[in-house]
């Protein structure tokens, strides 16, 4: 790490050194968050609804299926534009609506949360900005506790809002957070061991020009997740595809000349990826497996990871990737801390 | 229009063509659809969840809007994984599952269905196939009519899906399908004229590398819908994003190497495209707007469509898109009506 902090990449790579110790800190304070569980579970909701754009809205992918496998409660993810654009009145009584925002200031999530709220839903804001406008408009909030973030591309507090999310469904089910317990020490474990095979992959991947990232369950959101940073880091045009939605067509697209990313973490989502990745190693793609599971895969094509419970897996998947945005970005001669054309707050309605 | 049945993309261009004829035959069959419609509004559901893949994924993203916007229910699309992968129970009392499914026989869809039912759920299919095992385990069924579909590349069972999916909400709202009595006439004639700047498109993409779907609102559905269209029959890799999503990071890969296909119909959409438009287009994008909004767009940019109700414009803009899938792919040598490593049932769990 560099003690310049305006070198290529600095903010970028200080902030996803300081997740463990993030990680750490926000399970020490977990009672906060087991209180918010406590109020919602008074009355429970019959319905939860996620809204968020961008890094954010990966993490809400994550807690839709963590909401929908460990709570079975049916969820949506809400598109900004059906308030902002159309103002349809949907009627929301029992429903929980859970904006996640780093920034707690996106204009349409605000107007979502205001909206939502009159309509008779319940609403809670998971943000990383106390006092930020979200804070405001909704009835109960999650602090992240991240940090200021201050590289453009969101990395610690996209890992923290996942723990975050992780411990209030947890503890909605009256769980103990046990399969997070060891959590800071695997992911520091996991930042120190990927730095040999990233290395590597720079090279590898330093003329690529197509990407796919791919997976299934609850690795889907971290093959989104992956995608957004590779782009908005090193420019690259990456897609992100479930396994099931990418052999329902776009693997036609996939040949010797594409690269694969695989997120598989031991369990049902890992087994579920067997045959695309079959598929796609018989049509001569470039695949990398980034995980515990998918052990079919040559050792020189893995990032192998830490066996964890499934759930709790893409708290860590997401690690290597970002190192490998960051870096690659810099051997292209890009600066990922300032990618061009984006801001830190990108407002849209 | 070829004899030869076996000629590179015959059947995805006679298939294309039957589309009016098609979408007239829906209208005139409407009473069935009403009926349906009725009966689901005996008893209405809180909360709407739809489950598909593929272009069927994409109708269903339609259909989401739709429902939202005109009938103002919650609606949640099915990660299908979230039963068939993890078993979750969810407590389903008081909603509509609707399942979208060209061929009723996707395993995944039909075990969906299986689930939600036992769990309290009302239970739909809107399928091409008569007797289908997803007709089978489905309290109701509407059926698309959109005749036997051959090429692998879906068109028209798509654009009869869009149509049978306005229909259904529209009657479920009491309303009298005023927006799409002149639609089979709308659409030959956007057949017809969308001809020659296709063909010059062609030209235009001939090498093309880097292509971006994008679009807002309603339309959103046809930007995915063109994405994989152009993916399965070119071979090209095409992301497609909601012109809000772009902006929130994508939007730094953008570059003058770069198609940005942008759909737009005049209405709200295409207001809030406006934003999107003006930034990729100083990023030096190569542009192209299809539908009735995007006004600012250099008209031999264009591909102008008819106005329409902003609801009902997905049903037009996929057409030409449709053509230039078809055109680009022959143009390289490519049959779009076997494409590599696709068949016309994909089976995923």
């Amino acid at each position: 790490m560099t003690t310049d902090d305006n070198a290529p990449g600095a903010r970028m790579a200080a902030e996803i050194a300081e997740q463990p110790g993030l990680l750490a800190g926000i399970i020490n304070e977990r009672q906060e968050i087991t209180d918010i569980a406590a109020e919602i579970t008074v009355e429970p909701p019959r319905f939860v609804l996620l809204a968020a754009r961008g890094s954010s809205d990966h993490a809400a992918m994550y807690a839709k299926y963590l909401i929908e496998v460990l709570l079975e409660l049916p969820v949506g993810l809400v598109s900004p534009s059906v308030t902002t654009l159309y103002e349809a009145q949907v009627n929301l009584h029992g429903v929980l609506l859970v904006t996640v925002s780093q920034s707690g200031a996106s204009p349409d999530l605000l107007r979502v949360t205001e909206t939502a709220r009159e309509r008779g839903a319940r609403t809670l804001a998971l943000t990383n900005t106390p006092g930020s406008p979200l804070t405001e408009a909704s009835e109960l909030t999650v602090l992240i506790r991240a940090g200021e973030e201050r590289a453009v591309a969101a990395t610690k507090s996209y890992t923290c809002t996942l723990l975050a999310l992780y411990l209030l469904v947890d503890a909605m089910r009256g769980g103990d957070a046990r399969h997070v317990r060891e959590i800071a020490a695997t992911a520091e474990d996991t930042l120190s061991r990927c730095g040999g095979t990233v290395e590597h992959l720079v090279d590898r991947y330093r003329f690529v020009d197509r990407v796919v990232t791919t997976a299934r369950g609850y690795s889907y959101p971290s093959a989104s997740e992956a995608a957004l940073k590779l782009s908005e880091t090193s420019y690259l045009a990456v897609r992100a595809y479930s396994g099931a939605d990418l052999l329902h067509g776009p693997v036609a697209t996939i040949d010797p000349e594409t690269a694969v990313l695989s997120l598989a973490s031991e369990g049902n989502g890992a087994r579920a990826m067997h045959q695309v990745l079959d598929t796609v190693a018989t049509r001569g793609a470039d695949i990398l497996a980034i995980g515990s599971g998918a052990s079919e895969v040559p050792a020189n094509n893995r990032i192998h990871l830490d066996r964890t419970a499934e759930e709790v897996a893409p708290l860590l998947e997401i690690l290597p990737v970002q190192r490998l945005a960051l870096d690659l970005a810099i051997a292209r001669g890009e600066d990922p801390d300032q990618p061009r054309g984006l801001a830190k707050i990108t407002k849209t309605l």
